[in-house]
């Protein structure tokens, strides 16, 4: 598939600069980018390969006077250049309608256009929206609802009852509804605390892959509209992410946790139960979260403090078996004064 | 499904303070509850949520002066609660029978009542317990023996020769059996040591979504009775876990190492290989155990220290940059002093 | 199946001590072994259990006075026992061809040889080399080529257009060529870049269970000959892992990083994005990385320092709640001496 710059360009609402009728057929890395390809530029630790670059044509957020090819010049590069790649990416291959090798429950509900490839399952009263793919090993629990548009992975498992929005897609492997870990003592002895609630996934989140939800005590727990989680990511019972936050790989989120909108959990956190964080707070890899955070923070550490202090006291651990050694120096020091303030 | 207060009251071994002919629908979270639902309240963290709850029945430790409605009286609610919870849950579904699109090798047995659902695969000499069910995706291979009662959620896998007891719960995408990480090198390249041992998981363990537990190099990666585990918890070749210990999600133990009976080991702690855990330890969340620990201790940190020395300690890190300070002026003060005695 | 030790002798290049006609039916380990089975000591930690073992030989370092079996003395013992173990250890089991359960598009190409189990499904244009096993449950995307003699164990997903070289083993679960996390803020909305490379996994590496690489934004990510990689570790976009390197359970790799050769990677290590470790360097489990890291170090700590500063200070930690009392006892004493000096 090849696209004009002049295509491009509008498709981008930039400026071009270089002949609009010159087509591309695909975009890619400066340093892999060839005569046919568009590629981007706006961070400086790429100067390098922006001077070595074979690319035909370049995104940029200011006219670049060394680059000879065409350029297209946008405010934010970075989108721009993800919004010429989804002209050109491949679509999520379908399988043509339903495969006879799929089970799909007689009560369950199939909308227009839907995929379901072979060896995918789809249990009773479920409802399967419009254009929805459901790929080979998925597991579609008793009345799940899934909305239009959305893309199941393969091996992906959601359990009876749970709800996914519009557009969502739900990277291989993973579980969504699974009990929640929940577990009363009696003596010795674990019982189990049944997990009567669901998931509930809204609009255009995106779950990495083996990630885990789990289904609420009661109630739902409650992924809102646009979370973007990366892989292997748990999510407790009971737990409510605000819309657009992001959560990296690994993070572990306890149970009846609340995070608010545009946060962003960095990889291995882990955040203990029942606490709040604000809307927009940053939390940085491998963090440990033991209290709530409010809105707009930035912390790092386990347990976590202001990244700034954290920044200042993170190296001054190496530094500590010489801070003992001054303490040990100083207190030696301060005897012999002592002594000879005293034989004086 | 209704039930009675007088049914539930006696099923708790509780005593009623109300109608013992009053039907309730159902279970609930204090906030959630309705005129038809009970709830329960024990955690002064709830009084509020007490304060407001429409629910028309609650279980507590003493009779509640200020709630309007039906109360059952027990000595622990939070366990009462679950009991009562669980005369509403809805059991797990079952498929009827065998279905014709599981894989099941002729040599393979089979109890009495089992659910095998579509796209099961039960491999050969495989024995299925009375009651067993096992969802869409799920891998049971060669001579494995599942006890009966046991359920395997959807792309769980249990690999050849490995052995779960009764009413054992493996959640969605779980891998039971994989070979345990062993190589021994020769020059730079690794070279496989075959992992010839098992897994065997004892009666009413529970297994959280997308966790691992390896087979063993010789003998057998042991689960004992009632351990509870959460999602992604990984567990090496040759560990013993003792019963009723819990393990929370994404904590990782390696190789050998032996954990004894209801310790509790917190979110994404890390156990290095050969140490050995005494009973009843409890390790918090993201904690780094490089030695063994003693029975009935409780430690925090990476490495793991008393955990009352860690609340010591914690709250120091964030004050290295003062304490540094502090040091400072004081070794200047010294020299001055030292100074002021040389003169006199 | 029985070996006299005389073959396993010959097999591992040792020296026999005993009667070389003596057969052995398999191999375990010192506490385990009986009469009719072969271990192996190299390790004095073991020492209690080589007093007591009833082995019928073993393979060792040097000859052991003490041991009263045969003995077969070799350079490397851990090596040998493996080879040796190697002889006896059972096959992958094969479903014998291509079941009629399974999914193979008429467009992929099948070696000599595969094993294709029911429910396993083969996309369109895939290369599926000889001997390659793909169990119940695995997806193999379209245009996927497979070297021979690689095993897919059940629910493995190789997602479209990836690459396996030979003798690859993916474990159960693992999920190869999911999207990489990667997007853009379009204000607060995260609008998704596509990832529109592939992973390349060369010859003779072996994946754990439930682990993920994901697919490169452009280009590849590729793991190289012979990596070894434990339990449910995560990959990121265009990472590269240089020959030989072994990553431990729940590591977690970000994106873009680039790993020397025979690297280790530690369990529950996070690596931060576009960071370069050198060949041979060994990172301590749970450690955090955040800048490059050159050949050859050995380094811990969250953030990570060298090893030998880290064993230094990690006891120091515990020790700081007295070393803040000690400073606050200095500064009086200190005080003390200046009220001295100046009333002198």
């Amino acid at each position: 598939m090849k696209r004009t710059l002049g295509e491009i360009a509008r498709h981008l609402g930039g400026t071009l600069v270089g002949d609009e009728g010159l087509e591309v057929q695909g975009v890619n890395a400066l340093d892999l980018a060839g005569p046919e390809e568009i590629s981007f530029y706006s961070d400086p630790r790429y100067r390098r390969a922006l001077e070595k670059t074979r690319a035909g044509a370049l995104i940029t957020a200011e006219r670049l006077d060394d680059f000879r090819g065409a350029q297209i010049v946008v405010d934010n590069p970075g989108l721009a250049y993800t919004l010429a790649a989804g002209l050109f990416a491949p679509a999520v291959p379908r399988f043509p309608g339903v495969s006879h090798d799929a089970f799909v429950h007689e009560s369950a509900t199939l909308g227009e256009g839907v995929s379901i490839y072979p060896r995918a399952y789809v249990g009773a009263g479920a409802e399967i929206g419009d254009e929805v793919i459901l790929f080979p090993g998925v597991f579609v629990g008793d009345r799940v609802r899934i909305g239009a548009g959305s893309v199941l992975y393969p091996n992906v498992t959601v359990l009876g009852g749970c709800l996914l929005g519009r557009n969502v897609i739900l990277h291989a492997g993973t579980v969504v509804g699974a009990d929640g870990f929940g577990f009363v003592r009696d003596g010795a002895r674990s019982v189990k605390v049944p997990q009567l609630g669901i998931v509930q996934i809204d609009d255009d989140c995106e779950i990495g892959a083996n990630s885990c939800i789990d289904r609420a005590a009661f109630g739902k727990t409650w992924i809102r509209r646009g979370v973007k989680t990366d892989n292997l990511v748990q999510v407790g019972h009971n737990v409510v992410i605000g819309e657009d936050t992001i959560i990296v790989a690994q993070a572990g989120i306890s149970g009846s946790v609340k995070v608010g909108r545009e946060a962003i959990i960095g990889g291995q956190v882990g955040i203990r139960d029942h606490v709040e964080i604000g809307d927009r707070v940053m939390i940085a890899s491998q963090s440990g979260v033991a209290k709530s955070i409010p809105e707009g923070r930035i912390v790092s550490g386990s347990p976590t403090m202001p990244h700034r202090v954290w920044l200042k006291t993170t190296g001054l651990i190496p530094r500590l078996p010489r801070l003992f050694d001054r303490l040990r120096t100083l207190e030696k020091r301060v005897e012999t004064l002592e002594q000879d303030m005293r034989e004086r």
